[in-house]
């Protein structure tokens, strides 16, 4: 069985496993306050090319929309994302559950764009009764967005430009921005997301680690007393160190870059082995995640040797799945692949 | 002036404010318990045909729609409702203050279908990820809905049927409930809400009194210690008397759907004033709300002597307005209208 | 069956009834834009002595409570309060409703002190841990207490300078504001409250209202967009001048005063009339509220006759129970009493 | 510089991290559903001789508590615990976050006695306006409690008692169960707690995991879809993986039981060698951490050369501070203490 389920199949990077394997036995203090999480803040700062950001480490990506969020809105403030956001769809109510509300904007190939946005915040403000609804507070976007797609530099820097003009912050959820920024359809580096961007975060879970965000505010803007509200929801790892080696290793000698790049690679070969062979894409991704159309039966027939997953019904005879590549896939993966389609 | 701007723009009914008057001095418990209260459920029960419903008094429509639906979902649920729908858009998140989410379904005409609800269903327990998705666990409608249209009891039986196969409530806010009900296009009685819905509330507020609405729970579902659920959420007022003495009267001699009947003959008067003058509607309603679409500067013009109140903008040259009746509006105000036009 | 049960036991005082009455046809704008709430806002401003307050009315206690605690707290904060406070025992879990904990101080007769206070604070910062804990972020007081005491001037101002000290707001809980400000043994008047506390509120329900509570926010300090928060939580009415008009006419000739004097004439009547005949205080009362030690089946006894309330067990044979005294509180019900004891 | 600041100081035990280190590269599905969760599960069951019990894995304490306190209490509960307990005071309010109280009981050295929960439950029930209050819902202790005491089974099986009278939950937080178990003071085993137990969980950060909290259900009662309100409260990680192999190697051939037993014999040399030198204790503890009373001089002094933790203020020159032994704690390490003192 040939694995291309997901991008967190896996365990760590080696590199990472060696890491907290050799410095296991050192007595370290808790909550984030070791010197791996110290180092590798600095390391992520230097990476965004923004000495006065702040970075913070989180464990997984539901909670980090939620933290976020939850910690940077207003009590009358919602959150603007795409109707397809995965805060939107995929997160149980996370965000709800922090007592706000998700604002859905249309979408386009999981994009939303400068002008959805733009239409929604002159609206809402032109509403008489626009203080008995939701205020919009934030927008989120994904990048890559759930269907593998990105925003060009000149998009992102047209959203943040409206966020500016209403005042609202501006937070990207890069759940697997190396992937993003790895790809050959991005124009933009991790500097320019920590320019354009109010917050956002870099994915570890996804790209190489065992668990962990780094959530980076790059305006002076990390809300006070950051770390207690991580404890009230229950996110504060007792052994900090956990995320921060992670990190530390993953932007060391720039291995967060490699890994996105290797999995981007096999990502691109995936996508020509389907081309050839005639299958179609649901839409054209340049990421690690290549959505597919099958027919049923041979979604059926497929599945007996392989392992991807089920995305939406397209029609009562077609499904759309996804082929996911990573750092842990292989060469071997993609000609097992070519020998069985 | 003239006044067509709301429902509630005057007090209460007349007859409201003598009882209020008259029982005034009486020495009575608190919290609902007191004989009023008692007496107006009994009404309440007899006027429903469903003398095991259970009934509850708040004060008002975003905070009723809140308790029922916060007290009777499951912490994993959120509740199904038109993106037009009250809860969706003009509550300020008081749902998702609950920590629930709002599940959009499309409309028409304010009204969902049980086509579009049962599609929703099924897609969703199809879908090999909904753990990770919020649970559909309550259908929430309208009625009237917020354009003044209502379902038919057909339309109505259909959704519960869907209900009743995923095994989730079905809850009716009935804001403007007596106002649907004497609308010659209904072909429902309040025994057949009673029988149809799991729970819904008679609105006060819009019909006559100074406050409150009556929730009706007609299955033996009213949640356990709802009062004490109702004192959480700041609700439970002292003195219960305000809201037994209310309904008390308005289901005393028919009073609420005498003055819903007013209210709907002085809006159909009011259509065909419109219509005589040939304004175009938004939508047809049968209902005390009417939606007319409005040329920029004849809005500004009409607004020097009569208020309604803004709808949404329909273009760049032309509004949305609306004019409501209610049991206070006068003969003499149609008059004046026809005047002004 | 004479009835001192509680200070709500009746509607609201004539002159209310009348204002409502005469008003009520009068067609306003809703959701508390009316002019009868601008002049009772005008007016409490007036009667405060503090023309820079903002004044907002709320419906009741428990949720004025709240809203106040839980729009003017940080995320990361919660609220001090006595142990016996009616925010820490008798809201069913409204603040912690709204995320926040109340976190419990030691009290004597229902107060706390400056020195409490102040040891809780520093003890706090002390804590290398603290931020492990919730940080204390508003101290809330009830005035006069839920004990019927009441906070000297001096002891009052020693607590609002810890509150300063600490840069956290002093909140006053005045749902029975009026009692104690015109009990013999209240050396501060309205305007004293207005200066030293941050936020207060007058209340009405209790105080003559047949609902309504106005919260006075003295220091430019009332919470952004307040009315969307207000919303959020299912408190904001539609036909606001139910509030409005009830204060306004509280506020005029001060009635509010008026009313309160009269109830604590008679509560000191009360209290000769048990001193007399011999019966033990739980405490020494100054305000509208009496708790008397009832042998039980004395208590039993004086049931048949009397309506009062329960309070708490104080040992096996005795109870501790409440009379409460108010506007609508007569000489013939004293004199009733004395018949009966 | 020696450490005994905590019992997290140091990574996770090398067998953990060896096993994390063999199954790296193994592709195994997401969220808690691989082969490693399932064996665990199955481990632990047995350890606790409770085939029918349900076994769910989180990251850390306050999240663990958190999740089981608000999925398992109705909306109108609160949850009871000792005002010394950990979600009484150490968990920035995680608790209330979720919209409950946490209603403090007396203690004595961290423990509450059945004795005090039954009187708490009756005066409870005995108040007439019980429903205004916060209904307890549940029983929360702690076992190792915060100051490293023990309930005797004669003590735990008494409050199990009161709470079957009750019908509310007992719930036992474990995060150091493995140094409670293993204590010559205990006369319980891991299958005396589930049985007696409604809820616990097992401690894995601080006895031997890089974090890690295995909840233990006993009795058929885990709420519904559970995962989905672990997602929602953040706290589901992608790949479960990490919790399964942790816990499956910590009940692998005893080894959770053996590393806590070597903890227990460490803690014991070490109360030997302050009382021999005349230290004393702030109470008897009979598990992984000692409470020693210093003078603030010679706290200040010692802290040069070692590191404990701060933990509350005796009075102006003397503090209580915390020494615990762990897993990774050595002979070594108390041969240097030894020289120091």
């Amino acid at each position: 069985m040939i694995d291309f389920q997901s991008d967190y199949i896996a365990g760590a990077h080696p590199q990472i496993i060696k890491q907290l394997s050799e410095t296991n036995l050192e007595c370290l203090p808790g909550y984030g306050t070791d010197a791996y999480c110290s180092a590798a803040k600095e390391k992520i700062k230097a990476a965004c090319g923004c000495p006065e950001a702040e970075v913070e480490f989180l464990t997984g990506g539901t909670q980090t929309n939620a933290i976020v969020i939850s910690t940077m809105l207003q009590d009358y403030e919602g959150v603007l994302a795409a109707k397809s956001g995965h805060i939107s769809t995929h997160e149980a109510g996370a965000i709800e559950y922090s007592g706000h509300k998700v604002l859905e904007l249309s979408q386009a190939g999981g994009k939303i764009s400068a002008a959805v946005l733009k239409d929604y915040l002159s609206d809402y403000f032109a509403d008489e009764n626009y203080e008995h609804m939701v205020f919009p507070g934030m927008v989120y976007v994904s990048h890559p967005t759930e269907y593998g797609t990105l925003y060009s530099k000149a998009e992102l820097e047209a959203i943040a430009g409206v966020c500016q003009d209403y005042k609202i912050p501006l937070f990207l959820d890069g759940a697997r921005l190396g992937y993003g920024l790895m790809s050959a359809a991005s124009d933009m580096t991790l500097a320019d997301i920590a320019r354009i961007c109010d917050v956002f975060y870099i994915g570890g879970t996804k790209v190489g680690a065992l668990c962990g965000e780094a959530v980076v505010f790059t305006k002076g803007n990390q809300p006070r007393h950051f770390m207690t509200a991580v404890k009230k929801r229950g996110a504060l790892l007792a052994k900090g160190r956990l995320l921060g080696i992670q990190f530390d290793t993953l932007f060391t000698h720039d291995l967060y870059f490699e890994i996105s790049r290797h999995a981007i690679g096999l990502a691109e070969e995936l996508k020509a082995i389907f081309t050839e062979r005639g299958y179609s894409f649901y839409l054209e991704s340049f990421t690690n995640q290549q959505f597919i159309i099958l027919e049923n039966a041979q979604m059926k027939r497929l599945k007996q040797d392989v392992s991807f997953s089920f995305w939406e019904k397209l029609d009562d005879n077609h499904t759309v799945v996804r082929f996911a590549t990573s750092w842990s896939t292989t060469a071997e993966d993609l000609e097992a692949l070519k020998r069985i389609l």
